[in-house]
C-alpha cells in the first residue's frame, strides 16, 4: 500500500510550499518565483509570449487510465508547445490546481514530478501558482511564459499565396491511443482480472499520455535560418488547424492525402478499429506536431530536413481548402475537430 | 423572461470569438491579444509581473447570491491587487472558463461585461484565454501580467526593524459582507416571498461583491517618492498577511488594536452578529487593501496621506509578532485566515 497523507494535515501554504520548495531557477530571466504576490521576470530585448490552459477532470482527461506524473508532464508540455508555434522558447510556467477531498498529499506529489520533468527537460522554470479546494475531481490551470525574439515571432495569420504548407512528426497517433485507451477502460469494467493488452501499441500511448513538445524543429528551422510565414501547434486535428491558418490568413490552401504523415502503428490501429485513417490524421488532436508554412523558396532546404513533411501548399483565399485524394478527388476541409463544449 | 441561447450553438471557437470580438487593446505594451497560440507583449525597459488564480464555484464564490458581472469584475481585479501589491502596474489579463451546462451565452457575456468593465477602469488589456465544457460549475482562470520599474518592484521580504507599517483603507468589511449575504441566503432558503434586507449595509455588500485593487494607494506613493520596503495586498486576512512578511523578511511585528481602521458599517454589523470586532478585522479576508512597511523617516509622509493608516512598527524576529490591546495587553498573532483547504 503507498502512503496517503491528508492534505489538511499541511494547510494551503504548507501544501504550496511542501510541493514547490526545492525548485531551482534556471532561467536568467526569472527574477523572482514563487513565494510573493507575483513572480518577477525580465525580457529586456525580448518580447514576452503568454499562454494558458484549463484542464478540468472528466472533461480533458480521465484519472482511471492517466496516472498523475504523465498528467503533470503533459500539462505542462502542452503549453510549451504553443510558445514554440509561436517560434518562440518556453521559460517559466505557473501551475494553480483545485482539489478535491479524493487526493492526497503524495498525489500532488507524483503531478508535481511530472511537471518539474518536463520543466527540466525543456529548461522552464516554475515560477507560481497556487492550490486550492475543489467540490469535484481536479481543475489544473497551467499559464506559460515564453521569450520571443522580436521579428522572429510566427503568428498563424502570414502565410502567402505559394506557400509550402509543413507538418511535423506524424499525425492521428494520439487519437489512436486514446481510442485505445477508451476501448481498455469499457472492457476493464466488465471484468475483475483484467490485463490490458498494450504491446505492439507503445508508441500510440505514449503520444496520447505523454506527447512532447517540438523545440527540435523550432531549433532546427532557425539554424536553417528559416522563419516560417506563419505557424500553429497542432492540437485539435490538422483540418481544424489548417482553417485557421488560412481564415486568419485569407488564403486557401491544398493539401495532398498520400503526403500526410502516419505512423505504421496508428494504420495498423485505424484498421483494427476500422475507422478511416485519413479522418483520424485530419481531425485526431492532441498530436502537438507543428503545423507551419514557408516561401517556396525554402522547398529545398525543408525538404531535406528529417521529421518535416511538405503536404501542401498555399493558394488563392476563392480556391477554398481542400483536401486532394489519392485518386486527384478534392474533398473540401470541415473543422471536425475535438471540442469540448460539443 | 430573459433569452437563453445555448452555447452548443456557437461552439468553442464561435464562444470565445463572440465575448471577445470587441475588445480593444489599449496598452502599447500589447502587440498581440486573443486569436493566436499566445499573446505577444513588449516589456523592454520593465520587470514583467506574473500572478494566477483559480476560482471554482461552491468553494471561491456562490452563485445564489453573486451576480455574474460582479463575479467577472471580482475575478479581474483581486488579480490586479497583486500586481499593485508589488508596486507595479497591471497591463495585461488573460480568462478562461470551464462552464457546465446550466450556463446560456448570455450569462457568460454578463460575467465577460464585468471583466471588461474592470478591464476599462484599470486600464488593462484582456489578451487571452479560452472555454471549455465542466461537469460541474464554473471554474474561473484568471493571469495577470504587469509591469515593475526596474530597481522598484516591492517584495514581501524587505522590512527592516524600526520600520513602520501601514494599511490602506478600512480592513473587516468584505468579511462582514460574506456574513450578510450567507444570512439572508439561509433565511431565503426557508422562505417563498423573501426579499433581503440590506439597507444601511451597502457599504459591506460592496466590498465583498464589488472590491477595488489600491491603484490610487500606489500612484500617490509613487508621487511622494516612496518606495516600501515590503508590502502585500490583504486578501486572507491581516494577521496571516503580517506573519508572512516577517516570516519572509526574517522581523518580527507590532500592531496596535486602536490603530486598526475599521468602517462604522463593519463595527455595527459585528455588534449585531455578537461577533469579536478586532478579530473580523484581523482575521476576515478579502478586503484587498494594502499592507506595507516604510522606513521610519517617512513618517510625517504618510501620517498625511488620506486612506492610509500607521498600525505599528517591525520589531527584531525575537519579539515576536503581536497585537498590543487598548489596555496595553499583548496577544500573539495567528494566521485564521480563510484557507479553503481546511
Amino acid at each position: 500500500m503507498s502512503n496517503r497523507t491528508e492534505i489538511s494535515t499541511l494547510g494551503e501554504f504548507g501544501l504550496i510550499r511542501h510541493l514547490t520548495d526545492k525548485i531551482e531557477l534556471k532561467n536568467p530571466s526569472t527574477l523572482k518565483g514563487v513565494g510573493d504576490d507575483a513572480a518577477v521576470l525580465d525580457y529586456t530585448d525580448k518580447q514576452v509570449l503568454v499562454t494558458t490552459d484549463l484542464l478540468l477532470e472528466g472533461i480533458h482527461f480521465d484519472l482511471m487510465y492517466v496516472p498523475l506524473k504523465h498528467l503533470g508532464y503533459k500539462s505542462a508540455v502542452v503549453n510549451f508547445s504553443d510558445i514554440y508555434a509561436m517560434n518562440g522558447r518556453p521559460k517559466q510556467i505557473t501551475v494553480s490546481l483545485g482539489i478535491s477531498k479524493r487526493f492526497c498529499v503524495e498525489d500532488l506529489e507524483e503531478f508535481y514530478e511530472g511537471i518539474k520533468l518536463a520543466c527540466d527537460i525543456y529548461d522552464v522554470d516554475l515560477v507560481g501558482g497556487d492550490t486550492s479546494a475543489s467540490r469535484t475531481g481536479l481543475a489544473i490551470s497551467i499559464t506559460c511564459l515564453g521569450e520571443g525574439e522580436k521579428g522572429k515571432v510566427v503568428y498563424r495569420n502570414g502565410a502567402k499565396e505559394t506557400d509550402l504548407i509543413c507538418v511535423s512528426g506524424d499525425l492521428g497517433a494520439a487519437y489512436m491511443g486514446l481510442q485505445l485507451l477508451e476501448r481498455e477502460k469499457s472492457i476493464f469494467n466488465g471484468e475483475k482480472d483484467f490485463t490490458p493488452d498494450f504491446s505492439g501499441k507503445e508508441y500510440l500511448l505514449e503520444r496520447q499520455l505523454k506527447p512532447e513538445a517540438r523545440k527540435d524543429i523550432v531549433e532546427v528551422l532557425d539554424q536553417a535560418g528559416i522563419v516560417p510565414t506563419s505557424m500553429m501547434d497542432i492540437s485539435d486535428g490538422l483540418s481544424s488547424e489548417l482553417l485557421h491558418i488560412s481564415k486568419e490568413s485569407n488564403v486557401g490552401c491544398r493539401v495532398y492525402e498520400d503526403r500526410i504523415p502516419i505512423d505504421y502503428q496508428t494504420a495498423a490501429m485505424a484498421e483494427q478499429f476500422n475507422m478511416n485513417l485519413i479522418t483520424a490524421a485530419l481531425n485526431g488532436g492532441e498530436d502537438y506536431e507543428l503545423l507551419f508554412t514557408v516561401p517556396l523558396a525554402d522547398h529545398d532546404k525543408v525538404s531535406e530536413m528529417k521529421g518535416i513533411k511538405v503536404i501542401g501548399h498555399i493558394t488563392k483565399p476563392e480556391l477554398g481548402n481542400y483536401l486532394v485524394g489519392r485518386d486527384g478527388g478534392e474533398v473540401e476541409l470541415k473543422a471536425q475537430g475535438w471540442n469540448s463544449l460539443n
